[in-house]
């Protein structure tokens, strides 16, 4: 990102660009901060371990709910020390990376003030931004503050599928709040930078938006597939004999983290609602088409949309 | 496949199970047969290479519409011999494949008989069975047929995508015909043996409804995401930056050979259009929980949709 884009997105926040000027805007060099990491699932775990691998700063902290949990964590290489009590492990941190369900995040953004030090960073690995945003315009000034987003799930979740690898050369979303300034924004880039993902501002509305297509509908569009096969194996049982490799890629993300899902469909509901209306929609446009018996007009849609994905993907 | 569930198969078909019984049944050894191969095109063509590779039949020969291709096929390996004359590449046939657009197999089956020798067996590779099956129950009673469909379909397509193995381990449904008896099956069992593939017996009406859902429903469901993606990306074209992993694997059957797909939708119209009915419904019970804030719905729903996708498939 250069300077000028920079002074562009916080312009676009409402922010005056002068803020990019005051001292207290000289970024903190990530080597030197202690990184506190909330939650280690996939994504927490994944970011501890690229952290730690790279000793890309001074100190990787992990908060969590178990002392078991903790012992684990550490032994894994997920973070240099970890444990369950918030005070203790998060009044040090330099930057706080919640990366708990996006629902927790919301919560855990108004309530982390009383824990950490003024002028700490808290930045987040959710999925979805405007309430965690929203949360995050709403604290006090001398915290700061800025949505994030990797974008790379996995259908496997938790700690044991945990990889220092999982974030290289994939995009990681920022979106920026009102407590948003140049050194927690640079801080924050140099985390990205350091796991080897590249980063996009984005409004968290727009954000919100455009997951809700790419991410979410993927996710309820592979669940349709399969209640669709199971609402036919009743009377064809052999169904599951049959089922080949376009089956297994289409279905794929419907086997993601239940939890984490349910939160998703919550936190992004409009948006998701919207997108399967449209869905449904085009549907029902390709069923007429074919009920029509209009082979020029299904032509014309789907060699558009091949088109568009073999545009998209050169290598399947 | 044992002999008895063979006999009960035929009696399913109203084929008297004495017809197995006949001298003329006498299945003749793959490996004396000759075998034509009619369209080479992924299927064909990956079928001419695997029977050529493991020498399992006396000769393999493909008729063809273009001189210079019928060069390249020998030349790659892919058939003994080639031409694009059916009188000269058909009549010492054996065993005849057609491996052609499903609508044009129906078509070739209605015509083939007039080329080939009494008792050959007529099979195909097409993946829409009611309309082949029922041009083969009106073929001379000389002519012995039996439906064919390898699952096995690729994103790719063409002979340039052809390849040897396509076949290793998957599934290959076999829909008997009035036209088909013992001798017949026996013959085809056994080139779907030769290259490494498994049958499964089925009747046509049956493994086109099965079809319509585990196979038609994925494209149109992977057509569907990126058709409602370039829907949003008029106000948000950032959408195409955004879309990873799951978006990827989706929507990846929608780049499959359209000609092909257009033919399919065609062929197996009702099936799939009460299909994409189910998944229209589905996608608003989805949706009409999400507007209800029922989570508990929701996590049974797909709780057991993710359960079955596990289930399915342990490797991912």
């Amino acid at each position: 990102m250069t300077s000028s884009s920079l002074g562009e997105d916080l312009k676009k926040r409402d922010l005056s660009p002068v803020s990019c000027e005051t001292a207290e805007d000289q970024p903190l060099p990530l080597s030197t901060a202690i990184v506190t990491i909330v939650g280690m699932g996939l994504m927490g775990g994944s970011l501890g371990k690229a952290l730690v691998k790279v000793g890309a700063c001074k100190e990787v902290r992990a908060l969590v709910r178990r002392e078991k949990a903790a012992e684990e964590i550490v032994a894994i290489g997920a973070a240099h020390s970890a444990g369950t009590d918030p005070e203790r492990i998060l009044e040090p941190a330099d930057l706080v990376v919640l990366a708990t369900p996006v629902r927790t995040i919301e919560h855990q953004v108004s309530e982390i003030h009383r824990f950490v030090k003024p002028d700490s960073v808290i930045t987040d690995m959710g999925s979805v931004k405007t309430g965690v945003v929203k949360a995050m315009d709403s604290l006090p000034m001398s915290i700061r503050a800025i949505g994030g987003h990797p974008m790379c799930g996995k259908e496997t979740s938790g700690l044991a599928a945990a990889e220092p690898e999982l974030f290289r050369n994939k995009v990681w979303v920022l979106t920026p709040s009102k407590n948003t300034d140049a050194g927690a924004m640079l801080l924050v880039q140099a985390m990205i930078k350091a796991v080897g993902a590249r980063q996009i501002f984005m409004d968290a509305e727009a954000h919100d938006i455009v997951v809700s297509c790419v991410s979410h509908l993927p996710y309820v569009l592979a669940a349709t597939l399969i209640g669709v096969a199971e609402d036919t194996a009743g009377e064809r049982p052999e169904i599951w004999k049959l089922a080949a490799g376009g089956f297994r890629d289409t279905s794929r993300v419907a086997s993601s983290d239940l939890t984490m899902m349910i939160d998703i469909l919550a936190a992004n509901r409009n948006n998701i609602v919207n997108m399967l209306g449209l869905a449904s929609s085009r549907i029902g446009r390709i069923a007429q088409l074919m009920i029509d018996s209009n082979e020029d007009g299904l032509r014309d849609m789907l060699g558009q949309i091949r088109d568009r994905r073999i545009g998209m993907f050169q290598t399947g």
